[in-house]
């Protein structure tokens, strides 16, 4: 599992949103794809468009254009469709997920839809399935796409399920602490994140309109946004631990989360340093600064990096966190093709450089 | 008619968009109507609503409320109103400003559906009549409502076409020239102007989406804008003398206009400083930039006023003029006002300084 | 104290950075200054200069230029100035606001120099006194100008110090909690807050610079902002209580702060909403919204007003605090006037609405 | 000359600024880069920086550090650097580019120290030389570094003036006009240009102020940029023929450049799209858009291509071109790898898809 596999090929359903158009993007210059990817519209009829009909920034001057495909199982299966993307609203991942793995086709998906293993944590999406049961079995199955927390079950994974934006940023600077048993139980983790408006999807609304967003700030989803459950399912905390707040920044893209714990006994800056060194000893994809260094959004913007920093306070046990990424990559299709990486046997970072 | 009535009223219909909520903001504050303005909705039911349920930048803390009344005539033939300002769409101004003049009720129209005098002209607007007839006897009688060109007329006026936002910005920089003979026929005079994006509306779009305007930069109605029947008529030019570009700025509000002219004859930087001083002597809300200082967008923003500035080349004939205001005030709502001063017999600036 | 005085006469020192620049307009439009204010520049010499050469926005057609006087104390007690502006780095407010207050004049000053009755508080200013004894006597004596909370002590001041930007947002969320005793002692009080750029000056430097704030968020100053102290003491907090993190968001202008505090008793909704409106009742400069809506900034930029809503959750003691301002108005020279009209006897709200 | 070279090696002086970083970051990632490119900074001292003290985003996880070493003819020498790209300001560039020859080391200049032929252009620079006529003869000889106009020329040149980024824009919309001599010489050709403020550098000036530049939109420069004399000799063209007018956007990156023409005899929309085609047979790195599609800022940030698009009137004859690029990349930092491309003998897109 751990070898490179001859010529993958993987496919990806739904790119014209920004994620997909990221994903897009990464595919096509991956060294290790040296068949060229296929792109499929999300219904099933023929459009006559290519790539970049959708995605007009991804433009070549090589001649060769890439026809978005009527969405065909028998399209998928006949060109041996190693992994399948799927880009597209949870409900359609729903669906299709559990059709690709009984083809033996391995998934990465990068909605919501099988990133929570709790009911009531998964309520928040409403899903209904044709085969409840499967569903739950494939559920149970599904992993978590963290590649810095669970490298060895996503190399094997044949459903994988992409992590959120906020939540990967959130996850990656606590996971550290969590681990190492530092978070004060009694004490709330606050997570005041701030998003540029691509976090919000293409679609047109009066959120999303220019006028609304542009020199603006405004805080939405108060104790309420999906990405709660994977905090909670991945660092082990009950609702009452943490309390997590979205805001919408007037910028393109990118994510800066400042998070807030109370230790459970004091430390020291260097011992801070060191744990999470050690944490990612090894990883790629995460950059660490030196207190009181901190990272900020424009320096992970069109980067798979997640940038993570703290200050302690001179107590001890306050410390503040704060942690950067960029929403379409390393928070959706970046991460995808890291996790693509690990379940090919590529080296993570393989295209992501 | 140049001196004030006693106790003026007003109202507006159509109060969700930006300069709707503009015009609110304005009449609210200003100190010549010591009647409270009355807000229509575009239909004729009740909704329930208030102002700053569409405009919550309104907001006050003095406990009045200004009801969203269905729309009647009954009701602003009842309360006496003077003037009916239209922030509508042109279809719809071009029904009710008939009706309204038959009532005895002057109007200021925000739209362009009365702006332009020539069929060849007003053609792209594809406006249809109930009473053509009518309609083009109220086309006829309708003034251009640029203060610093038609004061007296617009004194006077029965209907009052407010003009475009670009169309103002240009005709401003250009009638000093064009009154003195000075703009050479032979040559094209090229207008590039730059509009923030409010003046695309509120609709939610995919030009309105952040993603599309943010950090961006793009031409459009290239050949082809309505603002442009504005120009020619205004300033007595063909089609083959004059070129207008717009184009999207990634800001919410503002327009640059930059000019391009050849002159019938060498002059000096202050000869045009003269003309353009002994042109707007007088007139308040045109604001003169001394040579080689040029206007810009941020000087202008929220304020009333047209800033316009120039370079003459050494020799002597190549004229370049920036222009500049804020699309929603004295491109829109703000010179609405400015008409209806002069159609009250106030100051011209009253409410706008 | 109450009553308006006749003709009262106001001059400001330090008119060429954004608070001054909004103060001079403030003061020049203000109803209750019939006599038109002074404007001093920091250095004692004469420059030329007029207004508008520091602050070309502030342009007008009247052909009225305002003279930047060299400053001089004879200057300001010939012509009978009330009140001081001060809109000057803390070291010279330090130097000249005794002066004035010596010659009878009164001061508003908008720097850090007064702000703080503590020394383990205003230590971070780094003050150094001519007059020791005479500097504390007169910090003592001087009045935080937070007109919601001080009104009574505000209308009687010789020496006002006029609050932080962020200080304001936080202390008008967090006053009603306080008063009430509803803060729980234990649990730290949160409050992540995002500032426009004009809060860090005019001066040029690498974090001013367009390429360093544009598409971008950091944070800064964590555990150390100048503005703490305001919130220790206006709120009677210690220092392990309440933990302030300044971030810089790339707009021009407004704050947003973020808060969460744990209450001590489970609380509802309608308690919130009620208890705040009790302690804003009559005070015109403050908004409050109705839970779940929120503040955003785009609401409260150009105005005096400071927003501020909230979320409880449904254990009823988590609060979510959002509070808005303009950090240039309510934050600096909006306030600055609210706190002159109180000194002056006039409505807290003249000339800011 | 056409084949490549075994393991050749760069050096860059000056990575501090904007381009410099893009510079190093293309560098870094250059296929055909097999040993590691080396630094140095502008002055001859040691510093002990590494690349990334200066460049943070070009953060690794690594382990490398690039240091930035004291600038030493014998460190170049010593390690056998094939090209010396020169990131500084011109004057520096006048000194050290004719070392650099001397010495044998071939030069990519990205200043505008040796772009221009004419003196009568290149007064604008003020340059001095130490040995004026071994400066003549290198001027003489400096190849205008456009690898669509230039790329026999560049395969050989000894010493390579990188192009303007306003310029590059500009001349590759006119180039194939010119060539066919359809540009009509009695018409001016009006260039309205418009670029983000990482055009004016790095350092912290009022002009690059976020408060200045945000929300803004401002001219400059008028009758009187650097690159004019870049357009005139490219394109054969007098001063007369021609006006070009820079405009400062509020956006990070990117140039987009509105130009008019008339046309010496009337033409059709596809003849010109063949022309267009015919003189970009091959090229890589321009895109030519279908009319009436537009290139616009957002498809050409972050990439090193120049797009180009037009309308042309019905008259056959008023022709309106819009050119886009990135102006760090195609108009610097791309644009110099390109050039470095043909010189080494790689294909011209190498490292920069």
């Amino acid at each position: 599992m751990a070898s490179p596999q001859q010529s993958p090929r993987v496919a990806v359903a739904g790119v014209s949103g920004y994620s997909g158009g990221e994903l897009a993007r990464l595919l096509l210059n991956h060294p290790g794809l040296t068949t060229r990817p296929m792109f499929f519209g999300r219904a099933g009829e023929a459009t006559g468009q290519v790539l970049t009909d959708l995605q007009p920034q991804l433009a070549t001057t090589d001649g060769i254009a890439d026809p978005i495909l009527p969405f065909s199982w028998d399209t998928l299966v006949a060109n041996k469709i190693d992994i399948l993307f799927l880009a597209l609203p949870h409900e359609q991942s729903r669906e299709w997920a559990p059709e690709a793995i009984r083809r033996g086709i391995r998934v990465i998906d990068l909605s919501g839809a099988w990133r929570l293993k709790e009911k009531k944590n998964s309520a928040v999406y409403n899903l209904t399935d044709a085969d409840p049961a499967a569903a739950d079995a494939l559920e149970t199955e599904a992993v978590f796409g963290a590649p810095e927390l669970h490298a060895e079950a996503i190399a094997k994974a044949r459903l994988l399920a992409n992590p959120g934006c906020y939540s990967t940023s959130m996850i990656l600077a606590l996971a550290p602490l969590a681990k190492a048993g530092l978070l004060d139980p009694k004490e709330l983790i606050v997570c005041d994140a701030k998003s540029g408006v691509s976090g919000a999807g293409k679609a047109a609304t009066a959120k999303t309109h220019f006028m609304y967003a542009a020199d603006n700030l405004s805080a939405y989803n108060v104790f309420g946004h999906r990405h709660t459950g994977e905090l909670l399912e991945q660092l082990h905390l009950s609702e009452d631990q943490i309390q997590f707040t979205p805001h919408l920044l007037p910028i393109p893209r990118g994510i800066l989360s400042t998070i807030y714990v109370r230790l459970t006994q004091p430390t020291t800056p260097e011992a801070i340093t060191k744990l999470f060194a050690d944490f990612y000893a090894g990883k790629r994809m995460v950059r660490l600064h030196q207190t009181p260094n901190l990272p900020q959004i424009q320096h992970v913007v069109r980067t798979n990096y997640c940038d993570i920093g703290f200050h302690l306070h001179k107590n001890g046990t306050r410390l503040l966190l704060v942690s950067c990424l960029d929403n379409l990559l390393k928070g959706a299709a970046g991460q995808a093709v890291q996790n693509m990486n690990l379940m090919l046997g590529f080296a993570e970072q393989d295209g992501l450089l």
